[in-house]
């Protein structure tokens, strides 16, 4: 079969891999979408995430959602010809945070596209059946693979919880942003102020919903927030970029006694705050780690119309062409959100 | 001043009274809208309520709106003139429920219309400073006197969450129902079902965002809630009744680790459950007492028109006809859902 | 191997059934000693529990330890010779309350000594490997037997929350009732108060920690919880008893504002409650179906000599005499607390 | 009258002030026990606390217990003669956040000491009679002083909650971190290690109930902490230094899925944090702001000796010695951990 393989820094190339079979409780599954995320642009550019460093070639992408095609023994509940999302998240079930129902907390997950552990950018993967979400035929294999960014934001949402009426600011709008800020408009906010730096992406949080917008590059988004919030600023705050400026100005961004949520994951290995005003407003932070038990929400969402997740892709790639969504999206270009990969 | 006095059972005057006076900190309120809510009701036809008996005359009725007529010394932050929602409770602020929080379980509490405590059906009522809440333009003074019920759907909201997309039951829709059905539409419910014994309630839950409806007195409520979730009941189920049937229908209609409000008050003083279903599905069950710190939330849905309360008001009376309004809600006749007394 | 064997109400058999082999995945274990439950009795005197009825000749017993004898295929950091707890529920893994975090409440789970699954006293089982809890050197297989009840005392006080200082009632105290005691003791609770019909059981709840005990057979429970708490009641009330009497007194007991866990099973089919006394004092009331991600921290609870559970047990059988364990049980004869069986 | 009076950076004179008098709903209160807070000595050395500048001649002190020496019109539930803690914050009662249940969190809140509101280290002080908490015989003046520190305590842990048999590490022993340290261990924490830069403060912690120590001084903390912890950290952390260098080391402290309190105000105005490290272990981060509704809570934890706070008090000066107190203070001289001022 073909695989996209990651072998260094800029140097990704399909190639030949022998196509995989399902052992005891495992499903084979044909991939038909699969999301590019910032991460395996990350490693893209940089071979590297922190001290996760790709040693050997490393399928990217985890972002899928595909076709059952085979079947191991002993697998219930599932049939060939079925169509899934795939979760990529394989914990241990042993340890301390999975026998205490926090999986996604599971030093020992083995997460796709995560060095060692290849990825699903290629045309079969083999999964343990519980990783295949059966889809409802209203959900296309598109809409299933954004279910991965769209379940972080159900993840994150779920942990600050949601009342009707408030104020919520999400700062930064890629793809979990965007998720974010749907959430916070079918949980009832009073009004949803979007930032980022891009306003093509502003204008699509617009249209998904958002009361108001700021571009942190033309306006202090501190400045901006207070304004738009009648000075108050934001009961919820969703931190949801990829620099370290982010954290401080969700911070800046909350009301007195609110809620922030930092779910964005800095370049930076620092991030500076100012610790006398967190404190005064009594500010309760949440970092987001990916997500748990969240999928059959984010599902639900997406099948009843409730969340509109086909607008966030805004292009497509076969695998032959996959490298030019790469450099699109590592330079934010030609109005990209989100590149799907179509094996 | 005129003033509507329950003397006894089905004994009910308009009598003059000598208009108070405002003491420091206090301030004068001409009435203008006063909600017929079924307690008063239940005081008129039974002259009590469990031990609560009306032994002196009593000027009933609590839920009420007006305008500021005078203010005693030291009051700051209100004006004569300024149109106010009146909060009926007042609290002692030494008991141990009013200093950790919880003032809506004070048992030392005053509240309006409660023997021996006057309410407020007539032309002036003096109260504390802090019982008045500053009304924004867009808000009238028929919809302020419906804050009262809509805060106790919002008190039993907050209790128990909303999650965006699960199903959520309503039993029995009066005021208190449809505000719980509101605040589950604005807090992103997925499906509400709404049951009552009334079909024109029914009809007004539909036209209100109910998704589906059952006359509890044409078919089995629980068959019915099982045929309208998919077998599966309700995560969030709101009891909003007056009968002793209401509970354990809740519970039946609940889902597997469902959450369940008791918001009404059973005419009965016994109330039946089947012990083994509710531990089976490891229920939540929350009683509900009045409201607390919900005031705020409450105005803020009415006035950026997130939860349309104007709908509720389906009859208006000036003090002089208010027995005619008691009738009607005694036989629920006249397609009455809230009767409202303009002093 | 011998096992006992339950072939009708009364009708229990040591038998010869053919000793298990371990699949993939799969441990067997020899197994060492096995609580004898309130459930277990219940099948042996009633032949059912609810719709649950004994139709083929069932293995009973669920609260069970033993060791490592054999492992099948493909299991991982567990060996021959490990002293193990049991965990007696097999959730699914793919419905939705598994896939949701709350497997106790898995509507295909699998539980020992639940018709038709056979149970553990026996000498051999297989279980999967996730079922299989290593234990300290510090922990006997007799102390590891009482972890499932303990579990859902850790269960129940996990879901309702401890806060220092507070007042806790424990209504009925068998293991579980005791369990909910240590807990409360160890979480800090300034006044623990237990009741019992049963005096040997109220000595020992005295000897392990409760501040006050009453004997609702000899003084009426909610005159004496309201005099040992200064007329004010519990903040924390655990019900455990099997009878439908304890609800209600649960309810009586708890302060203004409490929270209540219903944990015992009743039998019979109805509970009736005041419905106002509840509402007035804003209950939370949970209702508690077995436990969920309780084991580790019971069994640290029990290593670190924090929660004395050697105390429970005051009856030892071997599988031969099994039979009188029961009766014991049953006729709550010779100050009988917890009956194990050591196969 | 005599009275404390910072006039500038160490500018402290002893000054008479004419005697107050209480006015409705007041009280006088003859002051008997003044603690010493760290924030009064930064009032004396620099004059300000961040924005918050010493203009006007302030009387310094928040932490007071005393006795009532009189009455103002109205007041209910207080008599002369009463021995009183007194509540240092007097909020609004109408803001956001006082009519949403977070008094502490009140923007016009009035702060004893704070500029420009005179605080207590004076004869006599006027307050509301809500102010005042009366107090068992068995709480001594001195140890109703350590009330307000010690209710920061019981407010952190409140929101952050206590699990029995958990994992607790209080970074920074001053007596809020020995209060922290107090309710770990009533709350059954089932390890508790304490850092601080002094060896005399962590032979007290040791004294009260640490069950490890750790000087950051001498030893690195994170490689201490985790060593003591088994390599895995706290799972309830709880910072009270007053440096930046407190919160990262903190963060570092925490367990997987760790909740980290940030109770200490630091000297400086950034704090710098390693996001990854806390994003994996998907932290969940309080600031706390003083503290709400933890008065009672903290009364009866001190009048039940369950919390010792007599021993933090190590110096004891009158009126005319209290310059003495803000040197021994400064310099943590003499094995100084709380002194406290006699009037």
């Amino acid at each position: 079969m073909k695989a996209l393989v990651l072998h260094g820094i800029r140097d990704l190339r399909v190639e030949d891999r022998e196509k995989p079979r399902p052992g005891p409780g495992q499903a084979l599954v044909r991939v038909r979408a699969v999301g590019l995320c910032g991460s395996d642009v990350h490693y893209y550019t940089h071979g590297r995430i922190g001290d996760q460093v790709v040693r050997e070639p490393m399928i990217v992408g985890h972002e899928a959602a595909g076709e059952v095609a085979g079947l191991g023994p002993g697998v219930e509940g599932l049939a060939v010809g079925d169509r899934v999302a795939i979760e990529p998240a394989l914990s241990c079930g042993q340890c301390e945070w999975c026998t205490t129902g926090r999986p996604n907390l599971c030093p020992n997950v083995r997460f796709f596209s995560t060095p060692p552990n290849d990825g699903v950018m290629c045309e079969f993967v083999v999964v343990e059946r519980h990783q295949c979400a059966p889809l409802p035929p209203e959900v296309s294999f598109e809409e299933a693979a954004m279910l991965e960014p769209l379940q972080v934001a159900v993840h994150a949402t779920n942990l600050l919880g949601t009342v009707p009426g408030e104020t919520v600011a999400v700062i930064g709008c890629g793809c979990i942003g965007l998720g974010c800020l749907a959430l916070a408009r079918v949980g009832g906010a009073g009004r949803i102020v979007v930032t980022d730096r891009l306003d093509y992406r502003l204008a699509l949080a617009r249209k998904l919903g958002a009361d108001a917008v700021v571009n942190v590059e033309k306006e202090d988004p501190a400045e901006a927030l207070a304004r738009l919030t009648g000075g108050r600023g934001a009961d919820l705050v969703l931190e949801c970029t990829n620099r370290a400026a982010g954290p401080p100005q969700a911070l800046a961004a909350a009301a007195i006694g609110g809620r922030v949520a930092l779910v964005g994951i800095p370049q930076e290995d620092e991030v500076t705050i100012d610790p006398h005003q967190a404190r005064r407003k009594e500010l309760r932070v949440q970092f987001i780690r990916r997500s748990r038990f969240a999928l059959r929400q984010a599902l639900h969402l997406v099948a009843s119309k409730r969340v509109d997740v086909a607008s966030w892709v805004t292009h497509r790639f076969g695998l032959a062409e996959a490298k030019k969504a790469f450099d699109l999206v590592e330079h934010y270009a030609d109005g990209v959100l989100k590149a799907v990969i179509l094996p």
